[in-house]
């Protein structure tokens, strides 16, 4: 490609509504152009790095035994009724209506559809398993978009849906996608992770995020150095740090702690370490029947610990759903206001969960239900009946031990850009996608569902390499390989001769090559071709070539090697092997 | 590919609602799926040749200087009334509300996007020219889906857009497109016409349909097979039959013709040719102001031609719209019933247009406006004023003289699967996309648009090449280029090893070949793969292999071919290189 026959739009200011890197440096790059929040065109730049990461995923998809197929963007309300994600999809999932005043939806995704597909395509246990996929448009109507391309509305997704016969089939397959997003995203040059994570509204049983490592990321990672242990902090599982819960050496006392109302304010207070306190936390469940007031919880956890509101709505009662309690819940079940509630003397029998942790600790603080005071020297079995519920209430910190026993936890910052869910036979009992099986008799279809946000990986790869200058691409998705920059075009046939060969030369080997030939000033051209991120620079400059030099330069370079004209070709190939 | 990993999904019957082959083979052979009117999956044997068909086009318009980009499926209401279309386009723009009551459309073309992009994208004559293309997600609500894909609701459309300095080089790129088109569709092995066209909704003055024939299209084709001269029937130019007015030879006399309401039937009944005749139209067009009548207009063409609508719409007076005339305003004006109606003694005045062969008639039969007479021996000059407003009025038929002067024109029947459009600066005007000329002054981009419907060509390349036993794809689009059928894969070794042997062979030659090893019976083998169109099939069967012989046979044989197993190779190229 030649420059003067390409779109190179790059600009000086970044959106005003830019708040990260990616999204930001995308826009002065000219790869996309926003048209309404969350709606983005992809210019000429940013769709050859598109066309690059769907190219990768067909290639593993295929390879996996993945068979592409196109579901319709706008899809019918009766096939999402049944499932019924209609009612139960939030105001995210676009509904709209044909001009004879029938429902339909702009996929959000596509299980519906692949399910109708299936129950109609798939009869007999022979022609199991199945595994089909699309590289399509989704839309999501966010609330808020932002991040440009990372949390827009309308995106390009790769979504994968696996049919077996039974459950054991099924995770085979999940194996199989497991296993084709390694590559897929090794491929990509980028540092991932794939880390347990939470079902949420896709449901299912079992489900791997990857994640992008990057300081921005919006989600927490939490793994194992020493292991393979990996998950999302949403589900990653937080031990007890006492192992042994120890005597009662103190006696409960009530302790004036006057304007303490955090844990930390009572600590300091006292003088005692956070790990000491306990932290009360009141959640409310709606009664089964109408009428009747609302079911309040006491959720203790220690006092340099967080709150996990996943793992709480695992808790057997909180599963169906809570909500944290208002204040006159509060000041009627335990007589005074948030600051100084404890377990000790409600005014109102509550539900107590408490954490692994607090489970195993002996003399700690907690609030003694009646402003300005708490109760320090609290033990179990003494002072209060001994825990019956207990859970895993927390989110890990950094230096946990590890869940498996090996080492200790650390937490990093990264991006989702693939999930892969284990379903089993949640959408094919709804949507009655049945098969004969080896004993002739029906069964519902095992499913999985994988997906990967194809646009989103553009942003999370750049939220990951980039510096001041620009972006810093992985070779596998750079919109081109190689930049070669003839400087003083319009006046030096030497150069254009140079350049024009080394060109003819790097397409030769294979090299997605673009050659600058706009006869702009170096300034302009190297300050363009960094922000854009192509990983190599070849410069071609008649001085240079006087000395029989041309220069070579890796986009994370400091600056550039000057080599004889006639290495130039290996020297950029090397470079470019290394990016 | 081997079968057993691959999803074919043949069935005995077509869907109940399907009229034309495409639809029905298509559904048959397993290439898509209906999920609601106009709206359908693709599975992978249908993917497989809308991905031959992308690719096809993506080659030859990057060859072309095109630019790919990627506008939004969903696109902001505002863009669609700058340009006016928001109003102007009928129920088929799919317009929907989002979360926060704001009106987008879900795009059936990309005009508005586009020159939103340019008119940021594009400042300087510098720039120019830019094409920009893009293979994307269409939607037309239409209001009765049928044929399948044919005219469905959700499609699949590569949509590009020229920008130039001026109209000679927006000319130019329009010829870059029409020659780029040319190669589309000879590269796909289509038997088509380019035609010229109207320009209708998109507007713009110049414009060719590019239609594969088939007898089953909706369109007509009008051309000179002695020259080049082609266009559609809504377009062609009809030229005056009669060059010269003969003289009056009969005097004007009011005919008893009773019951003789049809030009055909006056014919017959006063034994004379239909070619004598004049059949009267009338049409209506709305006041400049409110509360006057209509204006009444009276068109005269020969009793054997047709109307054209659209030529009739480019008549001074006419072109703003008119529709025809109700029976009261007929019988106000013209004191008696359609069926008798003609230009001589109407009861109110009438504007009169008189197609070009009428004005050269002589001696001629007309109604006489009043029931059951007409007029005959009615002459120009004589018995009326001689013609003012002369235009050509109807369409053209088989044996017209060309209006090139060479020869006569024939018709056939066609499928529009491209269309280019010179659009000129009205979009660019509207939406003040603009950019400096050579003089520095800003200047309207001059624009051209280029659609081919991706999915639509699947359809017409099967209404063109099918046959009683299914569909007979050009070897450019077929899902698969050879299926080598192994007939008892399960009980012998022999046939296994021969055709996997030949499998990798024609896959080492670059053939896109699937191995059938599903161990089906031979017939229902054969059939469905005829079904499904594959252009060469090689049968490879114990009975044979004993003999050594192996059979081929090209989808548009009568029989097979048998070759010795060693020259089948060979066999299957050479097949495949004549379909």
């Amino acid at each position: 490609m030649r420059a003067t026959q390409f779109h190179i739009g790059t600009q000086k200011e970044a959106p005003t509504d830019a708040e990260i890197a990616s999204h930001k440096l995308m826009t002065r790059a000219g790869m996309i152009r926003k048209h309404a929040g969350g709606i983005y065109s992809y210019l000429p730049l940013g769709l050859r790095v598109v066309r690059k990461v769907e190219k990768i995923i067909r290639e593993e998809m295929d390879a996996a035994g993945g068979m592409e197929v196109s579901m319709p963007v706008i899809q019918p309300a009766e096939l999402w009724q049944e499932t019924g994600r209609w009612d139960k999809f939030g105001p995210e999932l676009m509904r709209i209506k044909d001009r004879h005043n029938r429902d339909f939806v702009v996929q959000p995704t596509s299980e519906e559809v692949v399910t109708d597909i299936a129950r109609n395509e798939i009869h007999s246990w022979r022609q199991l398993p199945k595994n089909f996929y699309q590289i399509q448009t989704k839309f999501r109507d966010e609330r808020r978009p932002r991040f440009g391309i990372m949390r827009g509305r309308e995106f390009t997704m790769k979504d994968a849906y696996s049919f077996d016969r039974d459950e054991e089939g099924a995770k085979k397959s999940y194996e199989g996608m497991y296993a084709a997003y390694t590559r897929i995203f090794t491929r990509m040059g980028l540092a991932f992770r794939a880390v347990k994570a939470d079902t949420g509204a896709i449901g299912g049983s079992l489900s791997h995020e990857f994640q992008v490592i990057a300081d921005t990321g919006e989600d927490l990672l939490v793994y194992n150095p020493q292991s393979d242990y990996a998950a999302n902090i949403e589900l990653a599982e937080a031990v007890s740090l006492i192992e042994t819960r120890g005597a009662a050496s103190e006696p409960l006392a009530k302790t004036p702690t006057p304007g303490a109302a955090r844990c930390e304010d009572v600590a300091a207070l006292l003088k005692i370490d956070l790990t000491r306190t306990v932290k009360s936390l009141v959640l409310a469940t709606e009664p089964e029947k109408e009428g009747q007031p609302a079911q309040i919880w006491l959720l203790l956890i220690r006092g340099d610990h967080e709150l996990n509101e996943i793992k709480a709505g695992k808790v057997e009662g909180l599963n169906k759903g809570f909500r944290f309690a208002t204040e006159a819940e509060i000041v009627e079940h335990f007589g005074t206001l948030p600051g100084y509630l404890g377990p000790i003397g409600t005014a109102k029998p509550v539900k107590l969960v408490v954490d692994r942790t607090v489970a195993n600790m002996s003399d700690f603080v907690a609030g003694a239900n009646e402003a300005d005071f708490h109760h320090t020297g609290v033990n179990w079995g003494r002072d209060l009946p001994e825990p019956t519920v207990i859970a895993d209430l927390r989110n890990v910190v950094v230096g946990d031990p590890s869940p498996d026993g090996k080492g200790t936890l650390a937490i990093q910052r990264g991006i989702e850009v693939g999930h892969v869910f284990f379903l089993g036979a949640g959408y094919s009992t709804s949507m009655k996608a049945t098969f004969l099986d080896q004993t002739g008799k029906p069964a519902p279809l095992q499913m999985g569902c994988y997906g990967i946000g194809v646009t989103r990986v553009m942003g999370a790869a750049i939220e990951q390499n980039h510096d001041g200058r620009g972006i810093i691409w992985p070779r596998a998705l750079a919109p081109f390989e190689v930049v070669i920059c003839g400087v003083g075009w319009g006046k030096s046939e030497l150069v254009r001769d140079a350049a024009t060969k080394l060109y003819e030369e790097l397409k030769a080997k294979g090299v997605d090559v673009i050659l600058d030939d706009r006869d702009e000033r170096p300034g302009v051209m190297f300050a363009e071709w960094e922000l854009i991120g192509v990983p190599v620079r070849v410069t071609i400059g008649d001085r240079g070539l006087k000395d029989g030099l041309i220069e070579v330069q890796g986009r994370r370079d400091d600056g550039a090697e000057k080599v004889p004209a006639a290495e130039a070709l290996d020297k950029a190939l090397a470079k470019l092997e290394s990016m």
